[in-house]
């Protein structure tokens, strides 16, 4: 069957998310730099379509941590390190998405589809 | 509303759209290394969960046609340049899903979720 | 034989615009989000060893220009829309670089090494 | 002072190394993938101006040691699980050059510049 325009909109939501990730994955950041990198990065995916709003949160404590067992003063952007709330509008379809820390993995997940069908 | 698992399915095809396209473009591709390319890419994006089948064409073709008004010998990976095909399959719900070029832009979309709902 | 100084400077300024370039490229990108981007690759790119400044202009009016002709509102970032400045100093050995369009192409240069070697 | 040859090689060097670490490095990869990936970063480096072979090695001993500790049965790539050597060439200079991880960081060098200057 055709997708839904529900359907379309997670699908929507989900491009997003790999965007975001798989695009920011891997950029020099340490706690001077996490705000540029998280206002880049919302502001850069709220450029693609349906994208209605994007909160980058790139952890500074979480950093911090990291750093302080490190010879480094920098390290590499990943998913431990940064936390996304995404919404998408697809045809009035509504969808929240979120990504955090669960059990040790970036877990990327629709929170909420208004309406539902 | 929680997502429902056809909804979901397509929220895990998004993710996986995004993570090609914005993983691999700007790569570095010419005719000669198109092959191998379309093979990372297809086998790098099969890893992730729910990630049934990849097809991956990067279109030497069209390389050789960008390349015939050039002075270099390659050019960097973009949607231009590649069509997929994806299968998902998240908890018995289907999603086919393509990227192709439409009017000049790189248009990823479900083809077909089975079951519908 | 090994690398003299000036030469590892000459390396280390080419890691930092080959990070830039493949880290960035592909990112999406409008006149309105030109700015956070810079800003982001500037502080992302500083954080590398032996970096002492970057300055990355994206180009809007490149931009502007290449958005005039297309049915979208954003594109996807490449060399055409960006010019970059660096400089890297590696043990006294101080490195100015740039990067802009030259024959239709962006160009990577060292400009300057100071002392010669 | 204008860049010598030999110093033209070695930022061309750090191009290629700021290429490949950044353009691949967040690929989705799994012992199965391993290979398909380095052929890939491998032949999408040589295309790039005055390479003359690179050589990839992605670790999977050391991702089957990351995957034995995991839930996943896939990682992103980074440093750890990569080793790579490259020789550039710039009008007949010869620079060498290496990636492997020192002190529990992946580091970049020059090996070998021939001749000197």
């Amino acid at each position: 069957m055709d997708a839904t325009d529900a359907q379309t909109a997670c699908f929507e939501a989900g491009i997003k998310f790999g965007t975001l990730y798989h695009q920011f994955a891997g950029t020099p950041v340490s706690p001077a730099s996490a705000d540029s990198l998280a206002r880049a990065m919302e502001e850069a995916i709220e450029n693609q379509p349906y994208c209605e709003s994007v909160t980058v949160d790139v952890l500074v404590e979480a950093l911090e941590a990291e750093l302080a067992d490190s010879a480094a003063d920098y390290t590499e952007l990943t998913g431990r390190f940064v936390e996304v709330e995404m919404t998408i509008d697809y045809e009035g379809h509504e969808v929240r998405t979120r990504m955090d820390m669960q059990d040790g993995y970036p877990l990327m997940r629709v929170v909420d589809v208004d309406p539902e069908s």
